[in-house]
């Protein structure tokens, strides 16, 4: 049997969640899009950082520094929190500092797991299979924005968990949290992006102009990419 | 314009999330469920109190001592927490005083609310009619189970909100919790009672024999009778 649960925000996992468990990071807006992005596009890997002294403090000779504080790109970095800003070929085999308000956070508050992945709506399936290939039970941390619940990192934990129920061949147990995140993905699985566009972060980040990267974010599977942390740096599995 | 939001768990809940506001709280197996039931049938008032010391400590002549301890009867408790037992003709005229794992705690702990009103499936329409008279903006505090989501307070959390966009005659704005919760709510409406059977405190209700109490709480809009509280007291608002 494999069991998967759903912690709602980032500051809600405890170590005891985690323990021997695969931990699923989702922050669709926008650190794990990003990552993904990044990855698929041939960076060689993101070291997530908490902070923005760790990430200058870590800076070295072809290693680019990236994140963003409240959505705004930080002084002095050469890459926002945008995925557009990923697909450069500059970035090809560099590897890149991240820091972000809420996704980089849940990385590494993650790290007790076993096994950290980073999951988005646009490797979800792939991401899904994975995990089951890890055969231990997954957590699902949805990144939230400020301790509070995001709704598109929710939907996508729902799309997740019927990912894993269609590739799985044992049984598998949702907690409460989950269910009502996969009953929420399928309601409105056909309008999946205007229901993104419509919640906090999505209406939001199109107020401030960037709608293009809100639709770019909602599109499921399109990517085989799925970024595994490995010390202290995501890698693309693929 | 209403603003709704809604809380995944009572240890979620935040001063600042209440002040000026009307809290709603939610524990529909059974806390909440029962509360209103004893009260439909004649009961004067509940006391919730958190502790099993401080309902001892009031205790007096006419009124009785109700509740449980992860589900079962306190030992020198008149009453537990099944609504079935609140339906007793003894209660008419009397007051309880009730405590509980989560739902009381959720009442104590909303408190700083403006109005703190009791809200299950049973009685959620009124509720929400009682809720949008008052004003003001809106927490919904779903209880919980031991500090996690239950997925039968989420499923009323998301029938409420859509009751009260019926009877709302302005804008109502539901933030993005609430807007899964409602989404979960409609994937799965024409199936609630199964689905609240099949959710972790169902099945634990159900495994030791109190499926039909299940059943009983699952019901929808069968009473238009409101607790509010009023100073200490959990009294009857039609």
């Amino acid at each position: 049997m494999c069991r998967i649960a759903v912690i709602p925000s980032v500051n809600e996992t405890c170590t005891d969640d985690l323990v021997g468990k695969t931990a699923v990071v989702i922050d669709v807006l926008r650190a794990t899009s990003t990552i993904i992005t990044a990855l698929q596009y041939g960076c060689e890997g993101v070291i997530p950082v908490e902070t923005v002294y760790q990430a200058k403090e870590r800076q070295q000779e072809g290693t680019y520094l990236g994140g963003e504080r409240n959505g705004k790109k930080i002084p002095g970095f050469e890459l926002g929190n945008s995925p557009f800003e990923y697909m450069s070929p500059e970035l090809r085999g560099k590897k890149v500092i991240l820091t972000t308000t809420n996704g980089t956070r849940a990385i590494q508050k993650s790290s007790k797991a076993s096994c950290v992945v980073a999951a988005a709506l646009l490797n979800v399936r792939a991401a899904a299979r994975y995990c089951l290939s890890l055969k231990r039970d997954i957590a699902v941390i949805c990144a939230g924005t400020k301790d509070r619940f995001s709704l598109e990192d929710g939907l996508c934990a729902g799309l997740f968990i019927t990912e894993v129920e269609k590739q799985s061949t044992e049984r598998v147990d949702v907690d409460d949290f989950g269910a009502a995140m996969r009953s929420s993905y399928f309601h409105v699985k056909d309008r999946l992006e205007e229901e993104i566009l419509s919640c906090r972060n999505g209406r939001r980040l199109s107020n401030i102009g960037l709608e293009e990267e809100v639709s770019y974010c909602s599109q499921t599977n399109i990517t085989d990419v799925v970024p595994i942390l490995v010390h202290d740096t995501l890698i693309a599995k693929f």
